[in-house]
């Protein structure tokens, strides 16, 4: 069975690669900037990119967000307060986001008339590696309560994150969270990489992250 | 395609299922209570897992634990500190484990001479919860770090939960978290499934967790 089951996979994830590469070079013409932000459940994705469409929006810039989730749309009626436009994923329990999810879900959104699209990927660090959906940008969250250890034992995804994003500063401490250890393990797998070391709930060193999208090639 | 691949997991899942069973009979019949823990990444997993093997040692219990990763053996060597016999299942990338790869890794153990085998699970919400893994118990975590809405987010695996366990007690103030909104999350799910507030980290609430384990049906 695993042959057939794994050629089927392969088969997928060409599809999907195809259906994202065409996405790409649709973004590229229109100018947006894409970034699919992905993590484990509760890394406060949700929270950093609510501080983000805020931040961006302050100073200028158009923008809108993909939301994905399993079945509430929990997400996206938050993302909303920000005032970009938003709409929910529904992946109807699958764990990840394909690129066709996203394809149908820009129906009627005029991509030329924005600077940054933003997708929030569903909360795994396994199988959301696997998809590309067409993005310029892959962050990868690492909360500091997850645990320093978690780029070495979930490589796939953390070794195609094009920058990263420490999250849940404020709880560093209460956690003994290993800074050292993790920008250490993050620079393993990815030496280039930007990190940057952010608190959305405290307003803390969201500065650079925003400067960054801001000087990002799109 | 989509057809196809659906009919191959289902296939997929019969199987998994059909050995589950049987690993489920063959458990019962060696007296050894099996429990299943699913979580996020970074909930705890192994940090209450290494306080449990101890704590069930120390009353006389006989223990050994299965402990899933994609790749690394770092969970075994922190469990193999309690002194129990441990065994690292590298899923190769796979993000759940199954039930053929926990039989095999059974070879050599008489299960007779044990009074409990844990299995902890790949760090993932998703795609864990279709995996019998013909345990007696599935414990699904809940870090006080991730959120109180994380239940209603990922609805199959905290519905399959027989257990809940609340990790990381002593972070709980400073994530600000609403422990009534988690409570009724998980009631909501499974009204009758007991649930445990711990922190492994600072030894609170183990002994009513142990209590239970000790107490519960093979």
């Amino acid at each position: 069975m695993k042959p057939r089951i794994l050629e089927l996979r392969e088969g997928i994830l060409k599809k999907n690669d195809e259906l994202a590469r065409a996405l790409r070079e649709r973004f590229a013409r229109a100018g947006v900037r894409v970034v699919n932000l992905v993590s484990s459940p509760g890394s406060g994705k949700t929270l950093l990119l609510e501080a983000t469409l805020k931040a961006l929006a302050e100073r200028g810039k158009r923008v809108a967000a993909l939301t994905g989730d399993l079945q509430t749309d929990n997400d996206a009626r938050r993302l909303a307060r920000s005032g970009a436009p938003v709409r929910q994923i529904s992946t109807g329990g699958t764990c990840h986001l394909e690129a066709d999810m996203i394809e149908r879900h820009l129906e009627g959104w005029s991509l030329e008339e924005l600077d940054f699209l933003f997708i929030e990927n569903v909360g795994n660090l396994v199988c959301t590696s696997s998809y590309d959906l067409g993005e310029s940008l892959r962050a990868v969250l690492l909360s500091t309560t997850e645990g320093e250890d978690k780029p070495a034992k979930y490589p796939p995804l953390f070794s195609s994150a094009d920058v990263f994003v420490l999250t849940k500063l404020d709880l560093a401490e209460a956690a003994e969270f290993d800074r050292a250890a993790a920008l250490q393990a993050l620079r393993d797998l990815r030496p280039q990489a930007p990190v940057f070391e952010t608190s959305a709930k405290r307003g803390l060193g969201l500065e650079p992250w925003i400067d960054f999208l801001c000087n990002a090639d799109a």
